[in-house]
């Protein structure tokens, strides 16, 4: 049976956009397996639910469902120890989790409200209706109105980001001369935001910005690959 | 020749305060090194240059003289391989320098902010100059003035350790079932502030307070021994 990652997409099947699920393509690709990407949409819920999850990503490995992106890993990482490592020892493996707490709670809870206004347009229809209403419950406002003010806001954003700035100026990646699980974990974000809108979220002249293009040309280049806001 | 540590104290030699200080101080303690801690002031510039080094800590270690805590930890790992390891690997090492970063940028920088003004009294007079002036000009304003809101910023500086939080609540250390040096990192700027202030930084029922808790009584609770703030 080959090996499955579901994976959300647009109203274009081919425009992938989850930060999660970036994490989770590069995990794989880490370990160079292969996988093949299957399209879901938010309103896909009963195609994830047989296999007991709610959200994506969900790999399917054999006879094996792993939904969440760190349990992806982690299960990756167990899984394939022969192939090269996404944690670098249990230490690395222990810090990486701190990483994703950051990721998630400083820079995806940032860009979304940076970027959220851009989604709807790039959804299909049953799922944008889903996004809109359930976002608006979220942020309590009009999803334009929680990116109006972007321009102003981007600076605090850019601001948050200089625990990354101060490792990547000393180093290519978080994890080294190599990249390793802890720099999907902070660049799933940043795909995430260039897939969907064309807001420039770093300065040119950013540590963060150039490691980012690093990214995009890791593993074969398959986020610079993937359909996105040239230039964004 | 023993091992000796510069550590900044108070007027009182025994008020031992610099983060920096104890992130060493705890890196010795995991290794199970012996150290004899040697009291140093802001003004006491010559003793350490002549050791090349231009703040504490300053680790001397039979010929060798190393400044800076992070540094102190790397030599610490490589000079000690045999004894426990501080960081659990390479990908536990590269990615504590990340945490590093955020613990300097985000708890130190934040924690500056509530507890600087309870710092003077607490000086010998030589320093106490020195100190309100140099933070004063960094603050541009007087150091009564940067804390004054304290009550009300708390809540966002308790808000900003979410990262940390993630991770507490689900193992008792950053490092997992036991601390390392990831753990001392993000200790330090928390200890600091108990040895300078009686502001209460942490909520009673976040997990960040019981793994400060877990900290202070591990290495032999080297750290819960030291002139403090009780109930801070």
């Amino acid at each position: 049976m080959a090996r499955r990652l579901y994976d959300l997409c647009g109203a274009d099947p081919a425009r992938r956009f989850s930060p999660y699920c970036w994490r989770a393509r590069l995990a794989l690709a880490h370990k160079g397996l292969e996988v093949e990407t299957v399209p879901w949409r938010f309103t896909d819920r009963a195609v994830i639910a047989a296999h007991g999850a709610e959200k994506v990503p969900v790999l399917l490995d054999g006879s094996r469902a792993v939904a969440d992106s760190w349990a992806i890993a982690e299960y990756l990482e167990d899984s394939y120890p022969d192939r090269p490592s996404l944690f670098g020892g249990e230490g690395g493996r222990a810090l990486a989790k701190f990483i994703n707490g950051w990721a998630d709670a400083v820079m995806i809870a940032g860009i979304a409200r940076l970027v959220v206004s851009d989604i709807p347009p790039l959804l299909d229809p049953a799922d944008r209706d889903y996004f809109v209403t359930s976002r608006e419950k979220r942020f309590g406002m009009p999803l334009a109105q929680v990116t109006a003010d972007r321009e102003t806001r981007v600076v605090a954003f850019r601001e948050s980001l200089i625990p990354l700035r101060l490792v990547l100026r000393g180093r290519p990646f978080l994890h080294g001369d190599a990249p390793a699980y802890a720099d999907a974990i902070a660049f799933g974000p940043l795909q995430w935001a260039r897939c969907v809108s064309a807001f420039s979220l770093l300065a040119q002249d950013d540590p963060v910005h150039a490691w980012r293009d690093r990214m995009l040309s890791a593993y074969g280049g398959i986020a610079r690959a993937a359909p996105a806001f040239a230039g964004a």
